[in-house]
């Protein structure tokens, strides 16, 4: 069974998504006292790093957010070193007042050192969302902060409060979420995976989602927001399969104080066995060799790539029913919308 | 020719230098209002973990500090994921102001996941110098605090003070040195490899070192505590050799402020060509199949081996005048000391 009379599912493309989102972020900007700027920090000659970076000019200058692209280390001369550089611009770009936001082109470095340098950026400018305070945020479902606890270096802990409606209590600011993960929920609100009929905060109850890749960066945190939002969520890493799920409300008060808002515990399913009974199938994968068959999928899926490389098969579509190839653009609309989140240039 | 009359360099064990520590925490401790409490977390059941835990365990009691082993995860039960409550259990010593320091025995995840959890470890009791404003602190000299910048999430620069003493100046304490990298300066200076009679903070200066592995917890705060110290440093990794050499003083005062304070460079050099022109050769391969080449030596030179394997070959004293195969008896008490900085139970 196919989704269309060619025998196909829905190739989905990010631009619908993205211009749902279009609208939202030109009146915020419309409402700043001055053009906020970004600024993107390239370190190497890397082309999918340039292409990125040319990609974020384009739609800055779409959207009327200033953007200033510096060039350091060998993105700036063959003679210099992959990442010379970086670290002093991102501290001259977090004393800059005129710089609302910070976007770095990773990977640098690869791996530690890469995590160093995004705990080095300003949380107050950080629009990406990889400082480890957004994500400490996301683990414990702590949507809505004061700005000035991203001053703080110290995490505090927080009873679960049930999110029900998506406004911020007055003196709050939303905290921000990683952009690729969020962006991920942006397409699947979009296509109906969250129910709007259900709670807010539960939107996700009733779906089994398989996410592949387990990363700090995207894997981890997507899993866990997938499940605060009530999913059921294999996460699949090359050496373990875990399984993501909300945790109940009847762990006691003084417990629970401290605990993150979903529950991690190791699968006993395959991998084969997890895709078989997923509604939704999202790869990350860093290869070009590494692709989900096809042949593992639920028949009318949906599955998502967000990998730089294609990790579905090109048959992907005989089984699923929506393919959405790329989110990159609905990502970097939820970056542009957190240039707006804390009020330096804005009203 | 070789160091005695046996034609075998010196094998000198951690414990004497460790020795020299003793006194002088025994002296701080002694200066308590209280007992300070160090809190140990476990979360897996590895052999060299439970083995570290034992160890501090020993060393807490021996030097009168109040020791308690939190076990969580798979190390409380076999039924529990590696690595389950940990992050609750430092939520949880965060909060208590009982608890004076934390130590949690990696590897839990390996990764990225462990690096959050440095991050979540709040760095006022952050005994291992793990927090990345630690290493920020190294990595840019700045050797003395206000206990309350540690409060803040956000970097500050700093111009390029040269350091010429090793006394706090008023209101500020020493920043906490991440303690393996801190413990194989204290050997060097043990062995005279730091000249006492240079000018302090150049007192490494005309040595060559080579260190192998770049990690962010030891190789590369290591090579920049080096280079900062006046060596010339060679980082090798995986797949690079970096150069470190502590910046000019001639960079314009302007561009110095967010400079850190060692360069880095790509070298040329391969790794056999590092080893023959070494004075001092540190190895933290974590691999019992890595074993530095005895041959590539320089005659006499000094060998320190921080892996948990051995990483020199059996007849590394044939080249080496001194053999340190372990530092981790230096490191604890430097981590001890560390109980005793920031003014929360002592005078």
């Amino acid at each position: 069974m196919a989704a269309d009379a060619s025998g196909k599912g829905l190739l989905l493309k990010g631009d619908p998504i993205a211009d749902t989102f279009r609208d939202e972020v030109k009146t915020s900007l419309a409402q700043c006292l001055r053009t906020p700027t970004l600024i993107g920090i390239l370190g190497t000659p890397a082309a999918p790093s340039k292409f990125y970076a040319e990609f974020t000019q384009r739609q800055c200058e779409e959207l009327g957010v200033r953007f200033v692209l510096k060039m350091v280390g060998s993105a700036e001369s063959a003679e210099r070193a992959d990442g010379e550089g970086v670290e002093e611009a991102i501290i001259e770009a977090n004393e800059d007042v005129n710089v609302d936001g910070i976007m770095v082109y990773y990977p640098i470095y690869g791996g530690q050192q890469d995590h160093y340098l995004q705990q080095i950026v300003s949380p107050l400018k950080d629009v990406e969302g990889l400082h480890s305070k957004f994500h400490y945020n996301l683990y414990h479902n702590i949507r809505f902060i004061e700005p000035k606890s991203l001053m703080s270096s110290i995490p505090s802990s927080t009873a679960h409060i049930p999110v029900k409606v998506d406004i911020p209590p007055p003196g709050t600011v939303k905290s921000i979420l990683p952009c690729t993960p969020l962006g991920v929920v942006k397409c699947l609100e979009y296509i109906g995976v969250y129910n709007k009929i259900l709670t807010y905060g539960d939107r996700a109850y009733g779906k089994t989602v398989t996410v592949i890749n387990r990363s700090e960066v995207v894997g981890r945190p997507l899993a866990a927001l997938l499940a605060n939002d009530g999913a059921r969520v294999f996460s699949v890493d090359i050496d373990s399969i875990q399984e993501y799920t909300k945790r109940p409300r009847t762990a006691p008060e003084a417990t629970r104080k401290y605990l993150p808002h979903h529950v991690a515990h190791p699968s006993n399913l395959s991998l084969q066995e997890c895709l078989e009974i997923s509604d939704v199938v999202i790869s990350a994968v860093p290869s070009a060799q590494y692709k989900v068959r096809t042949g593992w999928l639920k028949e009318g899926c949906i599955a998502v790539n967000i990998a730089a490389d294609k990790n579905f098969e090109k048959d992907v579509r005989d089984k699923a029913s929506i393919y959405i190839p790329a989110v990159g653009k609905v990502t970097i609309l939820m970056l542009l919308r957190n240039l707006c989140v804390f009020p330096r240039h804005c009203q």
